[in-house]
């Protein structure tokens, strides 16, 4: 069999908001389940703070690992949002004013005040890239070759994605089935060990957590063959099964 | 005035659960809360997934630009805990069982079948390590020199920061007073740009919502100068009034 391509992607979350504690991050799970969906795995996540530099060694260093690079963030009129300086600096471009987001800009504030300097700061661009639109507000996401600047309010950042379904190349997508175990882990290591071993393609997480009082943990066996997923996971149930434990298919929720 | 010394952690997660979309990471908001207090700031987070080699790269690099470096995950009993063989790895130094961590193992599991291999893979630790207490799972967490390794489950990644609280050497904390506006930042940005140039020490993060459609933004100030962030806070409401903007003091819950 010939090796799989397997398509990465990186991404860089430009925010002082999530380094200081005062937001919870949502775009990471959002990103990485839409990823999956497209074939494209989630490799690396860097958070960075609101500085030039660190945006730029961060940019280059993902999207010089990956076939895709994705950011979250910094895409406003506010002077704290310099994420397209600094992409336009990571990749050589100068920055321009893009006329389809400035026309768009112009129809979108034509009834709230009309174009402010600082609104039009929403339309610079790092100089050949294309938009991508957002339903909800007047500011568009932004690609520029295989980079992806969404923004960082989590629902405008799912209207980005949703725009950009399906236009990505793309391999299989990692397939994942959860066997659940009122357990301890550590009672059943080996038996997983074991397992993975015996299924080559398939990788077996083991991801424990504690509710009223008991022990447990999930198995989330994952591969982009839908036969050897399924054929770990039959495995997997009955070692459990022979070993004395009850399986809860599909996992615990938590 | 001399300049301040100021204390950086680095933070990677290690965790195919994260860069699946399956789990929403909560450590990072906890351990970048946790770390303000302190007097440290979280200046990058990776997410890395559970092979070796990316482990020890992300811990090599944020080690080396920060005073501190935290890590979750990968610390449990199964064959995907691999963290304590890459950070002994990536610090040169080998693997050896802690005898107290064996010797605690011993105890917590001696009503509860006893101490088996699989078990006794959570007593191992970079040679040299010290543990970090949990009162709540018989896993400890490591502490190597300025390196951190904390549980990947929330809930006792909490436990093992309060022990830690208050040991780590830091500087003065970023404090950071919030001001709400129902305004498009958009609409506001010349002014939020001109009050931070006006205060030294100070940066004004800008921070966009929409909630039953309506357009807000909170206006996070941070500084480490209670009287620098106050008098910037005062010079925001009063610009942000004289624009005829309404002001709400604490921020807007969203």
């Amino acid at each position: 069999m010939a090796e799989e391509r397997i398509w990465t992607a990186g991404l860089a979350i430009i925010g002082d908001e999530i380094l200081s504690g005062r937001t919870q991050d949502r775009n990471i799970a959002q990103i990485a389940s839409w990823l999956n969906l497209q074939g494209i795995r989630l490799a690396e996540v860097r958070v960075v703070p609101d500085v030039h530099e660190r945006i730029v060694a961060a940019v280059n260093a993902l999207r010089a690992e990956n076939d895709y690079l994705f950011t979250t963030g910094g895409i406003g009129p506010t002077h704290d949002d310099i994420t397209v300086d600094a992409i336009a600096a990571a990749i050589g471009v100068d920055v321009e004013v893009h006329p389809k987001a400035r026309a768009m800009l112009e129809a979108y504030y034509a009834s709230r005040g009309g174009l402010t300097e600082a609104r039009l700061r929403m339309a610079r661009v790092p100089a050949g890239a294309e938009l991508i639109e957002n339903g909800m507000s007047g500011a568009p996401g932004i690609r520029h070759g295989n980079i992806f600047m969404l923004a960082g309010v989590p629902h405008i950042a799912t209207l980005m994605l949703e725009a950009l379904s399906g236009t990505l190349e793309g391999g299989r997508p990692l397939l994942s089935q959860t066997v659940g175990c009122w357990v301890p882990e550590s009672e059943i290591a080996d038996l997983l060990g074991d397992t993975e071993r015996s299924h080559d393609g398939c990788q077996i997480g083991s991801y424990p957590f504690f509710r009223e009082g008991r022990v447990g943990a999930n198995f989330v066996i994952r591969s982009t063959s839908e036969s050897a997923l399924e054929a770990c996971r039959q495995d997997l149930v009955s070692r459990l099964r022979a070993a004395g434990r009850d399986v809860i298919e599909g996992g615990i929720v938590q």
